[in-house]
């Protein structure tokens, strides 16, 4: 069963299940879903990207805490999650990320909000911010010039994940709470770009 | 107060505490350290890699998860965790990775056990396999051939992580028994390469 939604028409395809390990009942997508218990489902429990990059967000409309998802088999929660103490068990909406897969994706980072403070320009994958000499574990602001990237609260890719894009807010995330509607924190030490 | 063990004068350089948020007793290493709790501690609950790259495991002797840590801070054991459904929550030993960081970190990935059936060879960072064209979301043997690279268990570098290095092993991990300790299956559907 296909289920078409707003928004693009590009090559994007998502199938969720509402068990885990891709049993029980299953709905494709190849746009966004703002809620799928709209769609009869209690939560997502398990899914397969099968085109494209997405976003999954713990509540509806968009909401709450963010995970990327690119092509692959993601069999239960934890196979979504980041490593965070609060940990969620429920992926309410999603949708794809557009401008992802940029050739050359972008961004700049500041010590302070609004652009301000020491600056460095990424266009690359950074497992540590540090590590390519940032000079301490917070990001004041971002601007993201092409393409999109994954921010990540602790090295390697682990906590909290924002995705930045710049067909979002103009490409313009001016303080931390601009970084998503959980964001609690400047904490950002590890950044790539979304690809697929 | 510094610690140093055999291996290695590179350098490294990492920094534990046996309390959250960097508190409590502290001790500094350059060198691996077999079993934190004979030199005192109970666990390890926080700490800081300040120079080069680290991994990490759950039991004494560099046995059971791994987990790699890079240049920054771990305030907390979710930021040394990856997302998994078994929650580890104790660092006992750790060593440096002494041939991360290779100009030219190169590995091939095989379908099937003994460096059998298809295969692929990998000299970048890939969030997902499959989007780069690896049809499943299992790797059956792999080789690295120069550097060292984390493999993780589900996309975007999420789930069990592997630390695969071209000087353990020769290099060759033939199935995936030999991929640590702890592992309980082939699924492999992210990798990435060690740099500092």
């Amino acid at each position: 069963m296909a289920h078409t939604n707003t928004m693009p028409m590009g090559p994007w395809k998502i199938t969720v299940y509402d068990q885990r390990h891709f049993q029980g009942r299953r709905m494709e997508f190849t746009a966004c879903c703002q809620n799928i218990m709209e769609c009869g489902f209690e939560n997502i429990r398990s899914l397969k990207v099968e085109c494209g990059a997405w976003v999954g967000y713990e509540h509806s409309s968009f909401n709450g805490q963010q995970f990327i998802l690119e092509k692959g088999d993601y069999p239960c929660f934890e196979s979504y999650m980041g490593s965070n103490s609060y940990r969620i068990e429920r992926m309410i909406s999603f949708r794809p990320i557009c401008c992802a897969n940029h050739k050359d994706s972008r961004m700049t980072v500041y010590e302070n909000e609004n652009m301000s403070g020491r600056q460095f320009e990424l266009c690359d994958d950074y497992p540590s911010l540090q590590g390519m000499g940032w000079m301490h574990n917070e990001v004041g602001s971002m601007h993201v010039q092409c393409g999109a990237f994954v921010c990540y609260q602790f090295p390697g890719y682990r906590g909290y994940q924002y995705i930045m894009e710049c067909d979002c807010h103009n490409g313009e995330y001016k303080c931390y709470r601009d970084y998503g509607t959980h964001s609690q924190t400047p904490q950002i030490q590890s950044i790539r770009r979304i690809q697929h």
